[in-house]
C-alpha cells in the first residue's frame, strides 16, 4: 500500500429492504392477517406522501428506478455499489426513506419503538432478519447485516434472536428500538443480559436516526428536525454513565445517521463533569465508582458514530470527533446520501484532508468496529474504489501528533483528571 | 463614555429566596397544613445531602455565610452585588442550589414541572412571587426579577397570574416550568394567551436548567449532567418552529444556565434544515409558510440566552452564538458560580475580548432584552464596576464585520436562502 492506494470504502451507513408486500414469505404465517393491515396503511401512507410531495418523489423514484432495486436484489446492489467505489457497507431497514414502502412488517425497522404488541415486534424483526440473512450471504465479504432486535419488549427473547443472528455469516451487528418508551431505559441492569450476549458474539449495537417523540411535536416538521438526533445518541449517555462499558468492556455502541457534529461537544462536556475541577466538583463526587476512565478515552473503543454523508464542518471537527470514532456513510439508497455521486461528493468533502485521516474514517474505523477482512476487499477496492488523487487530495499531507490534541483542546485547557 | 469606561455588569442570571420555613406568611393560609410536609421533606433532603456531601456544603456553607444571607436580605445582596463589582441582575428562584432549602413552597421555582396539583403550584409561585415582589422593590433599578407562572396548569390563571406580575415594578420576566411533562408540549397553541400576555407585558419567559426526566435515569448523575442541557433549551424548537414568534414578533424567550455552546450549531443546523438545498429538500417543503425567517434570525431578537460564566470555549464562539444573543451572568449565590471572584474570573475569561463584544455580553443584550434603564445603573457602575484595564482588556482591539460574518459560516458554506 503507498498513499495513493485506492481507498476500500466501507460505507457504515446502508439501508436494504423488501417492498412490504414481499415480506410476506419470511413472516410466520399466523401474522399474515394483522400483516395485511399494515400494508393497508403502507398504502395510505404513500398515497398521502405522493399528494404531498408528488414531483420530488416522482423525480427521484423514475430517474433512479434500475439503482433502487438494489435495496433487495443483491445483483443490482453490487452494480451499484461497484459503479459508486463502495466496497463494502452496513446494512440497515427501511430502503425507502420517502414513502415507507420497504420497511419490515409493522415498522419493526426505524420505528421499532412504536410497536407495542411484542409479538408483532419480534415477528416482525424475525420477516426482516431472515431477508436481511438471505441477502447478506450473497457476499458477506462486502457485506454487515444488521439485524432487530426489538430488546424493550422481552429480554430473554432478545438473547436468543441475537444468538440466532450470531451464527448467521455476513450478520455483523443488532439494532434496538432507538427509544425505549414506555419500557424500561437503556441504563437499566436488565438488559446486562442483551449486552453480554453482544459482547460475547462481537455484534455491536446500534440505534439509527428516525424516531422521535411525534405525539409531543403536533404537524411540525422542524421540530421533530430539531430533535431527532437527541433522540438517536440519547442512548449513549445512558450506557455509559450506568457503567454498561464497564461491566462488558468489550461492548461495542453505534449511532448511525444522527451526524456527528455533537461528539465534539459531548467528549468535552462529559470530560469535564468528571474531571473539570471547581464548578463540577459537586457533581464529580457523585460519579466516583462508576467509571474508571475519562468519557472521552470510550469514545473509539466502546462507543462508534455511523455518521453518514459528514457534512465539511464535522470533516473539520474530526480531530474532536475523532477519526476513530465516525464512520462515513453513503446511505445508499436515501435521497439524503451520496449515491449515486459518491466519488464526486468525496472529492468536494475530503480533497483538503490528508489521506491518513481519510482512510481511517472511509475505510480502517469501520473495519476495527465490525471486524471486516480487509484481505478479500482490497482487490474488490483495487477495481472500483477511488484512489486519493481521484479525491484530489495533497499526498503529502500528514496529521501531526500536535493536531490530534488541539482536537482535544479541553484536556489541557481544564486539565481533567480522573481517577475512577 | 470611553474605551475604558467602566462595565455596567448586569447579570442575566442570580437567585434568591427565603429559607424555606420563611416563606410562610407569603403564602395563603389554606396550604399551611400541606407546606409542613413540603417542609419536612426538604429537612429530610437537606439531611441526606449532608450525609453524602458534609465537607464539601459545609465548607462552603461558613466560609459564605454571611454573603449568603444575600439570598433574601436586599442590604447583604446589594453590598455583595457592590463587591463583586454587579451593577444589576436577573432574578430567579432557588437560592440554595446545594441543599435546596431555599426553595419557594412545594418546589414551586426551579422544580416546577413536577408539581402535580394546580392548587399547590400557583400558591407557591404566588408566595415566591409576593416574596419577589418586595426585593425587588428595594431598589428596581438594579434587580429584574423572574415572577413564577406554572403555565402549564390552568392557561388562564396563568394569564392572570402574568397580569398581576407586570403591574409590580423590579417584576421584569416570568418562568414557565422548564418541561411540560404530561401536559401539552409548548408548541401547542393553547398556551397563545400566555405569549399574548407576555408580549403585552414585555415580560420575556423563561425556562432555567434544573429540571430533568430522573425518573428515566436511576440514580445516575452523569445521565442528569448529560441531559439537562437538551431539557432546558428544547422549548426553543417547540416555540419556534411551531411559529409562535410569528404569531407574537414581540415574544420574548430566555433559556437560562443551560450554558450557551450548543447555540452555534443550533443555528447552524436549523439554518440548514430550512435553507440548506438538496439534503434537506424533502423537509424544508414540509415547512413553507411558518417561518419568514431563517432560524437563526430569531435569535437576538425573540431567542436569548442566560449564558451564565460562560466557558472560554464559549466566549470563542461568540460570533457563532451571538453577542446578541448571550448574556454573561454570576450565579449568585450558587457555589458554582462566580460570587464573590466575579471580577478575577472575567479577567482570566474575557482578557483577551474586545470591549465592544464585553459589553454586550456582559450588559447590552440584557439590557435590551430586559428594558433595564441604563441612566440609573451608570452612578452605581462607575462606583463598582471593573474597567477593561482591569479586566486586562487591549483597549485597540475592535471586532471587524468579516469575524462576524465568519461566526455564522454555515450561511456561506451552505448558501442558505429561505423565502418563507
Amino acid at each position: 500500500m503507498n498513499e495513493n492506494t485506492r481507498y476500500t470504502i466501507i460505507s457504515a451507513d446502508a439501508h436494504a429492504g423488501l417492498p412490504c408486500e414481499q415480506y410476506r414469505p419470511y413472516l410466520d404465517a399466523q401474522y399474515h392477517e394483522q400483516f395485511d393491515a399494515f400494508l393497508a396503511e403502507k398504502n395510505e401512507q404513500r398515497e398521502l406522501a405522493m399528494k404531498l410531495n408528488y414531483e420530488y418523489i416522482n423525480e427521484w423514484e423514475t430517474t433512479h428506478e434500475e439503482g433502487l432495486r438494489g435495496a433487495y436484489d443483491a445483483n443490482q446492489r453490487d452494480k451499484e455499489m461497484d459503479a459508486d467505489g463502495v466496497a463494502a457497507e452496513v446494512i440497515f431497514p427501511d430502503a425507502d426513506a420517502i414513502t415507507g414502502m420497504e420497511s419490515p412488517p409493522f415498522g419493526a425497522g426505524l420505528s421499532a419503538g412504536m410497536i407495542e404488541d411484542p409479538e408483532l415486534a419480534f415477528a416482525g424483526a424475525r420477516a426482516h432478519n431472515r431477508f436481511l440473512e438471505e441477502l447478506c450471504a450473497t457476499s458477506p465479504e462486502r457485506r454487515a447485516g444488521v439485524g432487530l432486535v426489538p430488546i424493550t419488549h422481552d429480554v430473554q427473547r432478545a438473547v436468543a434472536e441475537i444468538e440466532w443472528l450470531a451464527e448467521k455469516p455476513g450478520i455483523r451487528g443488532i439494532m434496538i428500538p432507538t427509544m425505549w418508551r414506555d419500557h424500561r431505559p437503556y441504563n437499566d441492569p436488565a438488559y446486562d443480559p442483551v449486552w453480554a450476549a453482544c459482547q460475547a458474539a462481537n455484534l455491536p449495537v446500534h440505534v439509527h436516526s428516525g424516531e422521535a417523540p411525534r405525539e409531543e411535536m403536533g404537524e411540525f416538521i422542524g421540530i421533530y428536525l430539531a430533535e431527532v438526533v437527541f433522540w438517536t445518541h440519547r442512548p449513549i449517555a445512558h450506557l455509559l454513565f450506568s457503567g454498561a462499558f464497564e461491566r462488558f468492556p468489550g461492548l461495542k455502541f453505534v449511532v448511525t445517521e444522527g451526524a456527528s457534529y455533537w461528539v465534539a461537544d459531548m467528549k468535552w462536556k462529559w470530560d469535564q463533569y468528571l474531571g473539570g475541577g471547581h464548578t463540577t466538583k459537586k457533581m464529580a463526587a457523585l460519579m466516583k465508582g462508576i467509571l474508571s476512565k475519562l468519557p472521552s478515552e470510550y469514545f473509539g473503543e466502546n462507543i462508534f458514530v455511523g455518521a453518514s454523508t459528514m457534512s465539511k464542518e464535522e470533516i473539520r471537527r474530526r480531530h474532536s470527533i475523532g477519526c476513530d470514532v465516525a464512520m462515513w456513510g453513503t446511505d445508499y439508497p436515501h435521497p439524503e446520501g451520496t449515491w449515486p455521486n459518491t466519488v464526486e461528493r468525496l472529492r468536494k468533502d475530503f480533497g483538503d484532508v490528508p489521506v491518513g485521516d481519510t482512510r481511517k474514517m472511509l475505510c480502517e474505523t469501520a473495519a476495527r468496529c465490525y471486524g471486516f477482512d480487509l484481505a478479500p476487499l482490497h482487490p474488490i477496492a483495487e477495481r472500483i474504489g477511488p484512489t486519493p488523487t481521484d479525491l484530489g487530495q495533497d499526498l503529502t499531507l500528514v496529521t501531526t501528533p500536535e493536531e490530534i490534541r488541539a482536537g482535544e483542546w479541553w484536556k489541557d485547557e481544564y486539565q481533567v483528571r480522573w481517577g475512577g
